[in-house]
């Protein structure tokens, strides 16, 4: 299995490069063997998390040995709750010392917040060097690794410090799923619901065929192809049309408004964000529905996928509904105080709006308690 | 006395104003009263430090709720030696109690370091928000509140961390220069000589002309004039042709590769910016001689300006050569290990070269201790 998929942008296009063993041939992927010349310079920096890099940071850093970089690690704790300028401080500070210059990279192994921290470092770093990612949670295969958004969390609001900083390259070695906690998996399976509702019906359709979604091991070959390939390719081409999110990017936020304050809110611990992410996918949903932007019928569809997946479609008990209200505030995506939410029209397409009643959105939540 | 000059970028245009009295004029022109509309949002975080603030804020504040703002505002500690990422950790702080969103604005009311940390929290803020420079030293309003570089110190090399942000509006008071100190108006002189020495010899044959450089009292008001105006021109046109320095802007670096290693090995204390640059002047000048790239005639010239603007033509006494030396590799402007210098090669042009032999560079060293 192999796919290499285009996020074309006008400045800084790139691939995503899906194919089985690939974590073996990064470094033949980062010096242009595999693909063209990316001139990704000689130094490499690898940052990545103590459980990942102990399983396959000796492989990565092989393979980029052999195809000749020069290469140095940096080990963050694992976790969300560790996405804090601190960390970026332990990033800057070995770039210094390995001398990191201009034209070298900075390679993300792990997750979504490995991912994330290590864009932004490369992007503040020199004002700008090289970032390549692999990630190694579905989540990020499909959603933050791609796209460029780069970001640390405020203590009292997710990714408020960040910039857009596009990767040179994205490497999905579906292998390492394997490896993944069932957990994890399902909050990667979240964002994958999310492209089926949004943009791609084919997708939603595939995912309702299968018998079941709540861990890797129960789903067939063919399914995993097409979950990773229809996901990259929908988040590719979105990017593509809207790179720093003016219109339609905006569309990827669907089910994030309250995801964002239910993370926020729990302190980025007992929720992780595939679950946050399902819990507002329900919320929107039943707005939708509530302001008749979408059938009911279609919303228990979605519902049904987001129990399959073993996702969760209530609030978190303790959590209070006005607590919920007033966090929303905070969030990236106000704009002259309103709240703007992704609400789905069909199956396969949505729309952004910022004219929620203020009541739909205290009933929906007061009723997902 | 009124001039604009159009900084032109492919995206991101924007006008530098120099006005006497305009600082009252902040929130017009702002709001567009006074130029195009610019579409800055309605809230706007003002930062600044004590000094500046206590002098100029009410009257920028002022002009800003007049214009129809709401206003808050940051006051950071004054010194290079804040220009960390603690200082910025503020900036957010009050980005977020002030709910600041995509569309909202921060204003950089003070000299390079309110400046560039002020344009860093706006590039980071959100992934980036406006933000409009207010300068009020002389080295900020030839030099740093123009052209987008933005960012702050690693505690072990200057402005390692960064961003390309440029500002929507660069609004430049002659005024407020009456109440800088002298040693900070030689500082922004330093600036001023290497556009005359790198790229304006009109300028640099105006600097000749004047009796005295090193402080304001004693400079013509057309002198000032053509200062400033030829000034931001020289910076302006520069960053029109190469915004992010692949090439041309790198000419800007003048006297900034061994300055950089100087105020880096001084804790950016006891040697300010400007006079940092004045010495690395001088060096780069003296192995543009040693090279022959440079005449000797043109190089004293320079070091005559230098002298007569107050500034220092020695390096600062207890600085070790070879400290200097190891400390030029962990420069931004290192390629491959190679160190890159700008040149002069007559009064008015120059050129980059990574050639310069160790023993010239050490003997330069040697005889300016």
């Amino acid at each position: 299995m192999q796919s290499v998929i285009h996020v074309n942008l006008p400045q800084n296009s790139y691939e995503i490069a899906i194919a089985s063993g690939s974590l073996d041939k990064l470094g033949a992927w980062m010096s242009g063997e595999e693909s063209k010349p990316l001139n990704l310079g000689k130094k490499v920096l690898v940052v990545s998390n103590p459980a990942i890099f102990k399983r396959y940071g000796e492989r990565a850093i092989g393979s980029l040995t052999a195809a000749g970089f020069e290469v140095a690690s940096c080990i963050l704790p694992a976790g969300e709750q560790y996405k804090t300028l601190t960390s970026l401080q332990k990033i800057y500070n070995l770039a210094l010392e390995n001398r990191l210059e201009r034209s070298s990279t900075m390679v993300a192994l792990g997750g979504g917040v490995i991912g994330d921290m290590t864009g932004f470092a490369a992007a503040s770093w020199l004002r700008g060097i090289n970032f390549v990612q692999v990630p190694t949670s579905l989540l990020a295969m499909v959603d933050a690794a791609i796209g460029g958004k780069t970001g640390v969390n405020h203590p009292k609001g997710k990714n408020l410090i960040g910039a857009f900083h596009q990767p040179r390259l994205v490497l999905i070695d579906p292998d390492v799923l394997k490896t993944l906690p069932p957990r994890e998996f399902r909050a990667g399976i979240a964002e994958v619901i999310k492209y089926g509702v949004i943009w791609d019906a084919d997708l939603f359709a595939k995912l309702e065929q299968s018998s079941r979604l709540d861990q890797l091991r129960y789903l067939d070959e063919e399914i995993l192809q097409i979950i990773l390939k229809h996901s990259c390719q929908a988040k590719a081409i979105v990017v593509g049309k809207d790179e720093k999110e003016s219109g339609l990017r905006a569309l990827l936020n669907y089910g994030h408004t309250i995801g964002h304050a239910v993370e926020s809110l729990t302190g980025y611990k007992s929720v992780n964000h595939g679950e946050a992410v399902a819990i507002g996918m329900v919320a929107a949903g039943q707005i939708a529905v509530d302001i008749r932007s979408w059938n009911k019928a279609a919303a228990e569809r979605q519902n049904e996928l987001i129990k399959k997946a073993g996702l969760p479609t209530k609030l978190p008990t303790g959590l209070d509904v006005e607590e919920i209200i007033n966090s929303l505030q905070t969030d990236k995506k106000v704009e002259s105080g309103k709240v703007r939410f992704v609400l789905p029209t069909q199956i396969g397409a949505a729309t952004v709006t910022d004219r929620v009643p203020p009541d739909v959105l205290r009933q929906v939540l007061w009723q997902m308690q």
